[in-house]
């Protein structure tokens, strides 16, 4: 529990609005470079900072200096210092040398107006347990503070053991240092779903109080997915974002499936707190991936599928990282992060909710903030269908001015919505306020 | 989805503070009489309602006229209108004589200022089925709407088919006939977890239509649990309370358990919806029970449990049905259901939430109206401990006057509490708010 | 367990070898006529006989006079005698009038030289049950030894309760009327793996029990499945044949699931119990099919996957029980039923078991009588791949000579058995003995 | 699939009986020396020998220096050799010193006419993959055939990758290591139930392979517990013994619980291949125990529940290990092991099955090699109980000559086998063959 206390919860002010940003993972995997870091939030500073996108993160192996593909090596040495710390490697991330850590990046991104993220695998590094070697603020040792439990898909750690002495002022060190660096987005993984261990949920709780205490505002990002339902009420309380499915990629049964998810979790939506469907896996992806039969390639979703996906994560109010190579992005992929109608949804919307799921037709629904309605239509089947809601089910009498917002333009007065959709499409509307 | 529409939930105002009343089952099991009824509503009256007590609750088999205990009788004639329709059996409720049905025990019930409730299955009588017998309001008969699933430990109904015409008819039918022997609460079984098959989540929906439909406001409670957290948000659109547990009887473990469940279903609580921990198996309970061990008795729970049980309900703010024959209370019993400190916790308490668990040791807080923190220690281990907390972790600094609620005393000025605690034992405590 | 001891097992014999025939389900649903079972009968007489294809058995519904398709009709009257027993119904069964019950159709198929099978539901009546009518041999009644479990996917009867007095007297009454139709294979149903019950063990050693008492000899074969594997062992003592698996039809996916399954149950093979893969739905089936997509249609497999059923069946030594109308065959389906050689592989085949499994390759291996090794490769992938073996692994040094079993030709002198399998093929293969 | 050739299975020889011997664990923990292995064995080699013991087994953690107690001491160095494989720590085992391993003491054993045993983890040591030390056979190192895949409860091992070149070499060094210090029993453990990821079957088809090819027979037993049924036919295959359960230690429900486990496996036993009950926590046990509240103690099982474990052990014909200080025993005990009937019974008993289990009371039979049946009479609840079998339930006509085996007394002729039995007591009969 923070220290902060059980309701005053500062951090929930780090993320008013669900997160918007880039992530290197669905492109470079593991070996994403700082050149390319830059170059993405130079993008991203030009082309999307004004319709709310902010967040640049850096994801996995940034210590690695040998990786080089979507694959984890394991067992190999990692970049860390004298406490127990991974530290970038300085072949990929050249302005760390030196000892500089991320701060030299993260003063570039912050000079574009940016805000700077990075991904850290739950617990201790192997090689220092094996090691043993010391950690800050206390006089007890790697392998003292280490559990016996790993990541099963990464080599590279150990866990912690919550009930060591020591164990928290490690996690304390971890997040000082990472202010130092002036990190505005931590991305922690093999914590909320670990596929051998279930959620760690005391490890959740140690870094929630280490962030608390390191004297800089972080947004808390948990994966992977799926994190278990049960613990919904200690998610919310600490984290600001964690994940509802394992990897998601750009493939449509992926995508179908989120919609069971989302009607799990949408009671957990809002107030700081972000159930989270995972990157969007758009343009230009897998550039280095040597993982099964998705390589390099432009994403394997049909342009209906990509606004089905865009439309759920917005009426839920998911997250947005893009996955894609932004640099790459044609004129399409840009649209579907630019279009100010949509994204008002996301930033605005409340209340979100399922008002249907029969079989492969869904409708969701939420608020707007002016007193109107927000409705999205979905065909998740493999044949064309027509999906309809009453205005009456909305609790609406008479009928509405609606407008489509994908398309920009109005539908004229509606007293029954009934879209005659293509499979795997939705569609985006607004029943406007009685006038 | 109710006919008032996804955001107009008039039915969250029938319950907007935790329901309280009494409920035959855990004394009178299937077979409560009209004269058992009316001398608990009694006592109710003179006793309880001054302090928020008001649910007069008919639990299961008012409809069978052979029913002399807990146990139910197997392919047994029910008594039925000519619509499919169960009816009072009026050897047990003889004011329902001559097709009156419950309207006149609720007139009593109602002339005492208490409100009236019954229990009902899921679905349509086996015998109606049988029969093919009509039902109000479509030209489909019994046969036509029922469906091939059963409740497996009553075999009184079959379950109603969704998708088939007539079978929200049949719902209106019973909801309107419950109207007009103005009930006020209704208890639905076998459906909000059936051993079988899950949740019956549509049969949910279309009560909840048919209660918006029949002109009348009534509670609607769910049946049996455990119910699916999944499913959390379709709870919390259509019912007011439901449970959280498969039955709850005076056993420690079960009690120990439900701590567990309150700390998935926490977010849940609140704004006219209940998850619910069931029944208090208080005072003289089982008075004509046949099942196994637990026969004719009083409450198995020492009073460290019952104050244990009384203190987690009411932070978590359950609905509060009292099982035992009102009218054979004690003093001791009556003090648990007349203690104003502790009910207005019940009443008044907001954002229950875990402070934390560690194996046996549970802290419970939530705020009061004013400003103030209630907090609840328990001892869940079979060996004294001392539970504690610290005033910041609920985020309060120096010191605070304290009050212990059940004992209505003060404990000064204090800046850690902290309970020595007898097993199965707790404290429940308020911290004043600044002066 | 059954009267004629632990040890004496009789009703093995009864099966020496897996049970060849026909059964109506995969062509007519719950509509068979006596007309098309004679008609299947005299096709198997002349053309499979010689092979030892020699049970023909009627299928689910014979009682029930409506019945016209693979749907069931719920809550519909059934044709009954006055002990709450099923007759056939003689709209259907014309020869049965009159109370003859199925012995005139018994006669005339045992005429052909051949065995005459039916199947039966689990448990009794639901219209005796409600109708509360006699059991013959008992003075107790329906509503007495009726439990209230149902089956899901029909709704005609209620269990046994097996405390009952008298439920072994119904099952007795049963199959003495059975013994007196000269039945000779009796395949019940919702009984080795109910959707909501588990395993009815209780209700299949009652059957065994019956069975020995009729004085008859009749094979038992247990549905469906999948059979839980920790009852094998009573499977093996009561049973015949018992269900692997859900049905079985023409489908890929379904076909490539079996492998794991017999790798699970292949200790169980031999001593006349086996395991059973479920039909085998090839030529014309569904003729009255109403369920979905799969309609009246030659079987959905391709040749090589026929061939690759035939051989895992036969090597696995599964029953096979043939699904399609034979009369509709046409040369090739006809040519799977009657290759001597691979046949057998399925009657003499002797501790078949997987030699391997790596992803989609696959490798069985069984001992001939005459000292030869059969195996089988399997190309479980979507891609052409190879799939072998040495010698060494099957135990044996050098080479051999080795014959193809389909192709009925020699493959001369081997020391490494590789074959390039097209997607979802096999190949059938013996290793003579050493000369 | 060992070369010896799927169906030559040499080491199914190994253990043509059940495997009856003495196990260092449930006494001496990780932490056993070799003066009380040699006090051990020379207890066996007087006392118990005649009666069939033979194997004395060293279990884990003899390569561990600073072990002393029944714990694991994560993170430490242990002892190995210049090839990635653990030697004896030779503070503990002296004889070991100067790299002669285990051969003088197994030499010793030998010389007493008993056989040796060692347990050991699977896997390789984390301390080789860190240091990427050599494997004796190939040019590949520890970290090229590691697998990311740990033992939940014990520090020590990494797996192997089944994939690797270079595995195969690896356990065959192993195994060529042990057949060089003439081991005649090798106890596989976190291999047959890995809590994290189930069974590890291709590393037992690895040992398999390593024991064939070390030119020495071996027995091999696989741990722990609960080995999944679906692989029953490859432990059949591979090994000679394998655990049905976690960990057994001397309390009732574990006791209770092995008759369901037992219901499951009968139908593997026998042939060589022995499902395991785990051993006999009989006698002095836990004398450096620290785990929770079960330290230094005589059994906690009664005299009643120790026959009862005697009884089941030896009519399903499981593995007898014996756990305690055998030095210890008192006469009981001793008697508990050297009752010949009793013990003709494990060594000669076939075709053992559950004749019944209603609730509480169960009956298990096996054929006598004479003709005779034996049979053992369990009550498994807390009140004394009448446990009964007709003779003809076991297909046994009349009367037969019954001998009470652990009184060794006659009990005459019976026809109905009926005996009112304490809470958790047995009784175990011959039913001599007919005269």
């Amino acid at each position: 529990m923070s220290e902060a206390g059980v309701y005053k919860a500062a951090h929930k002010q780090y993320a008013a609005t669900p997160p918007m940003g880039w992530n290197s993972w669905d492109c470079y995997g593991a070996s994403v470079t700082e050149e390319e870091v830059l170059g993405n939030a130079r993008y991203m500073a030009e082309h999307l900072k004004p319709f709310g996108w902010e967040y640049v993160v850096v994801d996995i192996q940034w210590y690695e200096p040998g990786a080089h593909s979507s694959a984890y090596r394991p067992f190999v040495p990692l970049e860390m210092d004298g406490y127990s710390r991974l530290i970038p490697a300085a072949n990929r991330f050249p302005s760390s040398a030196g000892g500089k850590g991320f701060k030299p990046l993260a003063d570039s991104i912050h000079g574009m107006g940016l805000k700077f993220g990075i991904h850290i695998m739950r617990g201790i590094p192997r090689q220092a347990v094996h090691a043993n070697t010391p950690v800050l603020g206390t006089d007890r040792r790697a392998r003292e503070i280490a559990s016996n439990n790993i990541c099963p898909w990464n080599s590279d750690m150990y866990g912690i053991n919550p009930a060591a002495e020591g164990a928290q002022a490690y996690y304390d060190s971890l997040f000082r240092l990472y202010a130092e660096w002036e990190v505005d987005f931590v991305k922690v993984d093999d914590i909320a779903a670990s596929r051998l261990y279930h959620i760690h949920h005391r490890e959740i709780e140690m870094i929630r109080t280490a962030i608390d205490r390191c004297g800089r505002p972080m947004v808390l990002s948990l994966s992977p997915g799926a994190a278990p339902l049960e613990y919904g009420g200690l998610l919310t309380t600490n984290a600001n974002m964690w994940r509802m499915t394992d990897d998601f990629w750009d493939l449509w049964p992926l995508l179908k499936d989120m919609f069971g998810r989302c009607e799990q979790w949408y009671p957990f939506v809002g107030g700081g707190s972000w159930p989270d469907c995972d990157m969007l896996p758009l343009g230009h992806i897998g550039l280095r991936s040597v993982d099964g039969g998705a390589s390099d390639r432009q994403t394997r979703f049909t342009r209906e599928e990509q606004r089905t996906m865009m439309t759920l994560w917005s009426i839920f109010r998911s997250p947005l990282m893009f996955g894609g190579e932004l640099r790459d992005n044609d004129a399409w992929t840009l649209s579907l992060l630019t279009n100010e109608e949509v994204l008002a949804v996301h930033r605005d919307g409340r209340d979100a909710r399922p008002l249907y799921r029969r079989e492969d037709r869904a409708v969701w629904v939420a608020r707007a903030p002016d007193g109107g309605i927000y409705a999205a239509f979905f065909n998740l089947g493999d044949e064309p269908a027509e999906v309809s809601a009453e205005l009456a089910e909305l609790g609406l009498a008479g009928a509405r001015e609606v407008r489509d917002l994908w398309e920009r333009r109005s539908l004229g007065q509606v007293s029954v919505l009934r879209f005659m959709l293509p499979p795997h499409s939705s569609r985006l509307v607004k029943l406007e306020p009685e006038g």
